[in-house]
């Protein structure tokens, strides 16, 4: 078994960090902005030190190959660069730093692949500067058509194509990752549960399925002090009375299902002003499809008139649940017995670019505690001593699938 | 009796609202903005032919004055000129036009006043443009410091005196208003009630008191995916369930009562992560002030702590209930009796310049239907004839109360 050096981890940490650094210690680093190319450029560099071979594919998402005795398919390992405005250190990039590191640690001591060892950095995971999220691993597992991601626009209405050309890496089409044994990616959990539960890593067994509804109460507009109540049409109080209700029906279904009444509008605002209209969405996930048909069935029971007011519920969105390879999910558990470390089986709530690539390759995910739960923000924060446990996991699971491998071990794929 | 022509009132309702007309048929006439300045040029040169002396005081107040016989205080009819954005064509102008058009009548039939007559147009009624509404009735009733007043700024940063300077209508603090014998100011009721009883006339008793809070609640942003609901502290949630608590808490205090949460602000407002902040506005209304004061203890009396948020209640304002001069709120009704026109009892929920000027001259106000009780939009309505049946009542009262007055009747102040 092979450690990491943590300080060396942190270090690197902080030398990322550096790339769109906020005042409040959290980094602005959009996709292929300025910044995300100095962390690009940067990222090469260590890469070729480290000596592997860069290759880049059309969708900007770069690889970089450690060449193993065998010509095989690679293990991969990988995350991204990117991060949301105002995100943390954390997000994203720490999947590719500890991979840094447990490529160092494989090097300084001396150890010899017999498979190949592939490091991605996918290209827009965040969709924060140019929809939608998890984009160029989206693009690779045909989930998104290039020529529409293309065309998407950020909000100076710069085009993702126009980015990608003035990046300097726009590369091969032929050059996307097709065909791998495995992928893994480690990531923070960005949730309470492993700080809450003292648990140093979550061996991630999935991603939960989820869907996001639309509800528009219509009413009708006046003056708050002279419309007698019984005259009125007022979404406000029908938008309050279906939140309310549904947080009580929805509660009983399954403690595991969550749901978020995340944003509102309420039309025209005004507090001398009974409202004409109030939208907002509720976003739910939970892993098991048939607690999502019954979410979607409370929402679409919800009655179309109430109090003299339209209610109409659209379905913005949904996402079928993903479940990761249960072999490599038992290898970071086994990895984690090892070290010694403290380990919870999870789902994860949040996308990220595993869910999409484990439709090609068996994929798993490892997470490590977010403090607080915080993330998308500057107090984003894992101990660096989490991120190092991370990190030696990653290593392990990697060193234990070569030896597998290699040997000719059998996996199956999704099992 | 004198019966008012209903279609020279017609055209000049149909004249002014050409000052600021919008696309849509309605005006947007801001407080001495160049189409309030057309607006005033033309009232003050119809005056003039009617035979009136033109003052303006130091807050662009004008006092249009049509001599009597006797040297004495006069009797006043007022409104105001100035619109909201996009407003309606009936809303403060008509108080003005009805008054002109009994001015027309008078003086068609050669009647001879023994008391003079004044018509006002109040600046800045609406605070549409200069907050606060009702700024310069409120200024010379001394519920506002002038000094104050002459500092606020519009959305364009130009102060209220910049503003004063420029429009040519910057008088002497000595032509205020000050004395009087009877204030009567003619409105759009603004609210549905005369149109839905299919009443002609709301004689108004007064202005109901109100209360506006603002209620914060504070609970933890986190990822909506990520975030067990037993570890949530989420605003939205307890927002919802506090509208609806206090709808139904409210609903059983008195009929009358009406209250409206007009304003919400959701931070950070995105479908996909939890809110840390829910701001939202209560109004309300009633004649009673006992009422009132159960509306507040209801607010005051929410829990301070729930589902772990933070709530806070904050009162932002309030005011009294002001009551009109019921010696001349009956003379207004008899008038309505003379006609045959029908008539209601009610208390104006929207605030007036009447109720400032109440203060220190009797004063009372009378109300035409608001079809569907809509203003302060381009879709603000009353019918022609309605308008005509209001300048009937106003002129009918004036002369009425020409005729006490000149008798020596006692009149007892704020009866």
């Amino acid at each position: 078994m092979y450690k990491c050096n943590s300080s060396r981890l942190r270090g690197l940490i902080e030398q990322f960090s550096q790339f769109g650094a906020t005042a409040n210690g959290g980094v602005t680093r959009l996709s292929l902005s300025k910044e995300d190319v100095l962390a690009r450029d940067y990222f090469c560099e260590i890469c070729i030190e480290l000596g592997m071979d860069i290759k880049v594919d059309d969708m900007a998402n770069i690889y970089a190959i450690l060449p193993g005795k065998k010509e095989c398919p690679p293990i991969v390992m990988g995350s991204h660069l990117d991060s949301v405005e105002k995100g943390g250190r954390f997000d994203g990039v720490l999947g590719i730093l500890t991979a840094i590191e447990a490529i160092r640690t494989l090097n300084e001591n001396d150890i010899e692949l017999e498979i190949p060892l592939m490091l991605v950095n996918f290209t827009n995971e965040e969709g924060a500067r140019f929809d939608p999220a998890m984009m160029s691993s989206g693009v690779i597992a045909s989930k998104f058509s290039k020529e529409k991601m293309l065309e998407t626009i950020d909000k100076n209405g710069i085009t993702f194509q126009e980015a990608l050309q003035a990046s300097g890496y726009a590369g091969e089409q032929g050059n996307r990752l097709t065909e791998a044994l495995a992928y893994i990616e480690l990531h923070i959990e960005q949730g309470p549960v492993l700080a809450a539960k003292q648990r140093d890593i979550g061996v991630v067994e999935g991603v939960l399925g989820m869907v996001c509804y639309e509800i528009t109460v219509t009413g009708e507009s006046n003056h708050a002090g002279t419309t007698p109540m019984s005259m009125r049409k007022d979404p406000m109080i029908v938008a309050s009375r279906i939140i309310s209700s549904l947080h009580e029906q929805l509660s009983k279904i399954d403690e595991a299902l969550v749901f978020t009444f995340g944003r509102m509008h309420v039309a025209p605002n005004i507090h001398t002003v009974i409202p004409n209209e109030v939208v907002f969405t509720m976003d739910s996930r939970h892993q098991n499809p048939a607690v999502m048909l019954k979410v979607e069935k409370l929402l679409k029971g919800l009655a179309s008139e109430e109090s003299g007011c339209h209610i109409s519920p659209v379905k913005l969105w949904g996402r079928e649940t993903v479940l990761f390879d249960a072999a490599i999910c038992n290898e970071v558990e086994k990895s984690c017995h090892d070290f010694g470390y403290s380990f919870q089986r999870m789902f994860s709530g949040a996308g990220h670019d595993a869910q999409y690539i484990a439709s090609f390759i068996p994929s798993a995910m490892i997470f490590v505690p977010s403090i607080k739960g915080k993330s998308h923000c500057e107090e984003e924060e894992t101990t660096f001593e989490d991120c190092a446990k991370g990190a030696d996991v990653l290593l392990e699971t990697v060193l234990t699938l070569q030896k597998k491998f290699s040997m000719g071990e059998k996996y199956t794929l999704n099992s």
